[in-house]
């Protein structure tokens, strides 16, 4: 498991245009929005990937161990993405708008990076599983589900 | 250089549910509309991590070894993404809404995925100067600039 480093908003931003503090402000929620929808983007190709998967699973979609496999290292990979410089700080639900980040992923660092590197170990059966058959799908989904939905309980709020 | 397989729609979605021409177009449409969105995810997080070592670049942040290091990690990550489950067979411009994926990235493979390698070089560049120092980074930004522009320029179609 590796250590989260928390980033400030004010290190991915200019530094030459912080001549006063309504500036620095304004740079500092450009950046904090910024790492909010890049992160929204990691969600939706994290979603992207479970589906396909899923959809074999079901058996609403035709095994195909190549499409699985594509999907299962891109699940992987985007799992994998480093957390710094997504998670920045201050980056919280009710303090800056559209994330229902809880400032537990912050406050509980060590929590929030086991549970992602859950994640991240459910993705790397999916693409053993991938090679493998629709049952060995169907049981590496169990622990990649499972991992979305207590990362989620954990360390998202409410709908905004 | 990997060959990119080609994965049709209906490999991705409700083989089961494909009762009828209609309900089939209406799943392959979803499918289709479910890849568009995962591209445009993987095209934010590229030029989210590209804007932050642009910043660093133009001087417009400050260095800063680890910020920079994310940057291209996580650069280098997606652009490596495996295309077969993102570019789906029939997602081209003027025949499906929102997106702007030229009909060359499928009839010129090869020199699609020779732009694509281009950019993931230039990631990889980025990794290794992103350890060294400022003027590495710029050096390196040229290169993922340019790999950028020149796909854009085969590939991309005009804004709908």
């Amino acid at each position: 498991m590796k250590k989260m480093i928390i980033v400030p908003a004010i290190a991915l931003i200019a530094a030459t245009a912080l001549a006063s503090t309504a500036s620095s402000d304004g740079h500092a929620d450009k950046a904090m929005k910024a790492a909010i929808d890049a992160r929204k983007a990691q969600m939706k190709l994290i979603a992207y990937n479970m589906g396909i998967l899923g959809s074999m699973a079901k058996g609403e979609a035709p095994f195909d161990s190549a499409v699985a496999t594509s999907a299962a290292t891109n699940l992987s990979a985007v799992a994998k993405l480093d957390r710094a410089t997504l998670w920045v700080e201050g980056t919280i639900q009710g303090e800056v708008p559209d994330t229902r980040a809880k400032s537990e992923i912050w406050s509980d660092a060590t929590g929030f990076e086991k549970s992602a590197t859950e994640l991240e170990n459910a993705a790397d059966a999916l693409i053993e599983a991938a090679g493998t058959d629709v049952a060995a799908i169907q049981a590496a989904m169990g622990a990649a589900g499972q991992s979305c939905k207590s990362c989620h309980e954990s360390y998202r709020g409410p709908k905004n």
